[in-house]
């Protein structure tokens, strides 16, 4: 037996268990039919042998909040599919510009042809907004309308608001199902193993990774930075750094860091450069934030900052203390260039693996409706899609990638994946 | 309660317990540190506590066998990396044209430098090639060269052979690491979720798809036809039709079929085209073999059949029959189109999903490796990287699509997805 | 002054006249207020000072026949925007599935809504089929239904069969204009630059030819062969190879070859495996057809011979053939992948390039009929739309390669680009 | 004859001879032996019947200069492929970024084995870099290295220099070729038709726009801002709205607007989103520079506004305007998404339409210089590849859209393409 050469290795030490007990294992077989001692369980997703609704008499509605994301159209397409070819429903609403839509009585059917060919394309076709939820307002509408199944796709404060309704539904006694789809790029929403759209963005952010590293390449001592969207979390740039193999530094929110000094990210770039010439950064939007004094702070004239008053664009402010750094010590000259690709990786259409995706999750939501579940937001649990109802959702802390083992296998704080 | 609906449903009769049962769990804690009472467990992939080898001491050559899938480059760059940045392994050498590059003395040495790209081209830098296996001349080689890791990467036939290659070193008593990496983009290797490149190819069949649906559309009484790879297995076509939703008919060897008559497929697709006109095929190249008479196999003199007695192009005999039959019955003109995207698909780059897939997998393998493991394929079970013994995959049956729910999830035999 | 090289270079042997005249001269004005004593001279195409239809009285159809090429949807919708956005003209019918829709009454009225996103699709919304000419019947319907402007894209029978209208009309006394707009895949009509979709299908074959390349060099003496679209052409193909570098031979219809003995092509091809080990081989759809005897026919059973009696499978011909020749004389044993793109070329949507295309060509074929010509196809001259009379294209020769100067560029009757 | 539609069209109005004279005709022979009375003529690019250097006695070199854009590598590629199989040219020498590289002593040895895969990557293997032009220096260098050739790719200014070079080597009296390479995503070459990676960059900018779209019409009175490369002239910005479709409004530095009041963008805007709910802006970088107010330019803290100092972001500019207009009109809540893709658009590999186009270029540029022609720029005139004297390009005026009838056809100022 052999000294450990990974104990030293500054990729593993940020993790603290880094190396797997002898007596880890793996279960083959995760779906249980009865409890096991320990440990929480979700209730499997599927056709149920009984169904709660009598197809004719159900109302179903499907609205989009939040911003967007690869996969809400095939979302929209499957539910009405599913809803009917397996269950014969055919009265589908769809609520236009996200919550408000609602109580704005902007609304228009889904039907098969309607929705038969929108997997192809980005964005939504029912329009999203944020905001706008008021709990009466929207079940009173949904009561107006004669509404038995509400089909909710969004993120973390989209299915605290599910909630909500589906209390305030309780509390009026009505018989309407309640189903919350989980959206958000981010992939932070606990519980479940990724959200909608996910594959699709990282896919998408290796043509700004491989930009970002050929702009780097073709100059003397290039540096190309690149923002990826994740706000509490790092998964997306954790992932595109991953699969592209060409980033030399991914900082993410849950690991912190700082700039100057032994040991800053500063230091860290200069050496790097000096070995290789050039190099890559990914930079998730949430990281750092507590670093960006509020002087540093005019840069919120970004066009959009209005509706992100807390973030500040961090991919611009890393490039100017970058910048700033090496005009100021003179030690070299250094070419960066900054990518920000958010808005054009949340447009695309979803890619095949997030279009099967979709369409399982579709369903799922669908058979748990049918059957009679409500209050519950549907997602893969290890890979099989659960019903999990919404307080484990909603009480459940966002999912980070800290408490992720993934993360040692690209590395420490900032020195990644490549060559080192 | 209500009458279940989907009983009636065809997409669900061939799939005998279509439904959950109502105490159908999934436990959040997949991996176990004692023995559940029941079951199969698989160790848990990742780094150990101690490592069995010197770093100083491993010799590691890599081999790829069998027909292209993408991925095999990023695998190799990423043995290569994980030797040398995780455990300072410098020396590894890469076998090439498949099991008789040991033989035939045709290696490269596999330096940093010579993988860094590697990733983004489709293929094999290693080459490859079918058959060669000679188990004593191997291990000959092994021991001749001082090699003391195998890495394997091939299909069904090769983990195989790489059993034979363990259990003559174990005879010989020799300390080398032999480990599989499990590559078929039929997906059909038993006991695990899936192999490299599957992602990818389900991703690029979507192009052969969409165009045939074009054709399709296009034409009056258009029919498009496309050969997706899957000999004993339909999973590329299954989940191909399942991302596209243009497919209308999925045929996998899995769901026998017949052509003629009442319930066969040509009845179908005569229905399929007076309800909208068009339509698209989807077969596995291994389904219906048994139904292609020896007479019809005068198409074995496809250039590439030397290699593949066994199959003959199941999709330019089924286009061959639909013509036949619409050109006998004279009831109506068709426009059919036949798309074989077969080397189209096999021979691009890993998409970002398996880059990260084969990324984890290569690491997976050389944690395994340098702890002392060895006669193990390695991959995931239920989305966690295991080290499968050689005998539990080799005992193990192909897996195929109709244990799966999957596929009632796309639904019966003929007729699929989209608007049924 | 030296000896001048390129005289021995096989790849200028071809081609007579190889080298430019030292007083060969370009005008950079090719425009012409008055005629210049010789050449052809043809109108240029634009908006007129005077239009000759009332735009209320206009009633425009449009109708595609033949097979798909990229861009038929972009000239679709640019004829009803230009006609409605230009000129005012709200009526516009689509005449579906070819010239057979004219009589068989099978129509659509084609407004702004209908076409606003079509360019983004493959194929053409209108339907197409090959045939179904009967000039009366077609006159008939268009005198009944009151049309005074046909747009009719199609290849160059096409365009014969338009010319055929258009004497009728004439004959007849009708004032109603009559457009031809280029579209084959070939790009073999004459007198104009080039026809539309050629773009995006040279764009489209680098996706095959890379593949081919791929295949070839993971195996030991690899072939990849690749099939294009050129019966009478090898435009495609020789763009192709131009455009990907990585293609050693490049076949053509206009270009004889022979497979045997020296010079032959089986010789090229062993002399190329021993040099590189592998090698990539383009043939045009009609090249070699002379060579291919009544007993090779044998795979006219490909399913969508029909239509095209005249051309057997060159690629899988060749392919064989290939094959033979190495099984027999054992001298080295070969790895051969066919690929056959042809129809996910013919299917996809048009490139940005082809769109500008399309754009400026419709709106060409707009201004020309609304000025009061007939009787005209539009397609670029030099550059420049022009109106090219029916006569000159049905009396002009096909375009063929080998009068083009481009085809020196890449090579000679085998050995092309690369490393020669 | 009726009244002309377009007279009062405002696409049309902004363009004085909209109209083709009615004797207006293109020629088809544009390639003259005798001198044409008028016009300008430039000497056709093509092999030589002698050539000027032996072949054993030449030593080229390569430079890049200025940004990146694809087609750089094909470039290279083919200069040294050229020189080695169409002359038997085995020297030719990389001059390491940019112009500085010759003085800094920083080379490499093209070979075609370095060279052979280069063009299907984005940037250039060369690096290069703004600025570092001292001629003498340069010109020593040449002297020192025993250079008889001089390859240089750059853009305007880029080509300015090169002709100082030119004239110092013609001072010295020394045999030493020297030849420009158009290389500007721009555009804005005098003379030429196009420069390389033009097709490539309109192509990629449909992403960018595409995206814009989706976000623009998923939200309520979505605006999705583009800015496109483009300082003095629009190119890239009119044939990518061309192109796209969806692009509302295109803004370029040939046509002046202003932003408040009757006639303004913001008028524009608001008609627009009333019309449609949703819109899609272009801007050229160049656009509108001289309303930027000195206050505005706050946001000159763009990473990477160094090197440009002239150049404020006009997309953020104008983003920030239509947010501060529409926040305080209070009419409406807009939600804009501003996208700047241009990293992402320069640092692509080309596509198969660039890789033509620089393949023959590279080849021009070769045949001239090997028959001994000096200081002149290769590029296409009217479609044919010419060789055009340094002056001719440095005492051109740019080139810029508003000499273009192209522009008429996109339409005027503001209103764009689409439903207009």
């Amino acid at each position: 037996m052999h000294r450990y050469p990974l104990q030293d290795n500054p990729s593993y030490a940020v993790v603290k268990q880094y190396y797997v007990h002898s007596d880890d294992t793996v279960a083959q077989q995760i779906v249980v039919h009865k409890n096991i001692p320990r440990g929480t369980l979700f209730r499997r997703a599927g056709p149920a042998q009984k169904v709660y609704f009598d197809s004719n008499d159900v109302r179903a509605c499907i609205v989009t909040c939040g911003g967007l994301c690869p996969g809400l159209n095939t979302v929209i397409r499957e539910l009405v599919c599913g809803l009917y070819h397996m269950y014969g429903v055919h009265r589908v609403l769809g609520i236009k510009g996200g919550y408000k839509g609602f109580y704005s009585r902007n609304t228009i059917p889904l039907t098969l042809k309607i929705v038969n060919d929108i997997h192809k394309r980005g964005g939504t076709i029912l329009k999203t907004s944020y905001g706008g939820h008021d709990t009466s307002k929207i079940v009173d509408s949904i009561q107006d309308r004669g509404i038995n199944q509400v089909y909710i796709l969004g993120g973390f404060g989209t299915q605290n608001e599910a909630a909500l309704i589906f209390e305030e539904i309780r509390r009026r006694g009505l018989k309407v199902a309640v189903v919350g789809i989980p959206k958000t790029i981010d992939n932070d929403i606990p519980v479940i193993d990724k959200s909608i759209g996910f594959d699709t963005a990282v896919e998408e952010a290796q043509r700004a990774i491989n930009s970002a590293h050929v702009e780097a390449e073709s100059a003397e001592n290039g540096i190309g930075v690149v923002k990826l969207m994740g706000r509490c979390s790092g998964f997306i740039a954790m992932y595109a750094t991953l699969a592209s193999r060409d980033v030399d530094c991914c900082l993410i929110p849950e690991s912190p860091f700082y700039l100057e000094g032994p040991g800053g990210v500063l230091e860290f770039i200069e050496r790097r450069l000096k070995e290789q010439g050039h190099m890559v950064i990914v930079i998730a939007e949430g990281a750092g934030q507590e670093l960006i004094l509020p002087s540093d702070k005019s840069n919120k004239n970004r066009p959009d900052a209005a509706s992100d008053d807390l973030f500040h664009d961090v991919g611009l402010w890393l490039s100017l203390k970058i910048k700033d750094h090496f005009a100021r010590n003179k030690k070299m000259t250094i070419n960066l260039k900054y990518i920000d690709p958010t808005y054009m990786i949340r447009a695309i259409p979803s890619n095949a693996s997030d279009n099967v995706f979709c369409t399982l999750l579709a369903q799922s939501a669908v058979h748990g409706a049918m059957a009679g579940y409500t209050g519950f937001t549907v997602g893969p649990v290890n890979g099989r899609n659960c019903y999990i109802p919404f307080h484990l959702i909603n009480e459940g802390q966002k999912r980070v990638v800290i408490t992720d083992r993934m993360w040692a296998r690209i590395g420490c704080r900032y020195l990644m994946t490549q060559q080192n």
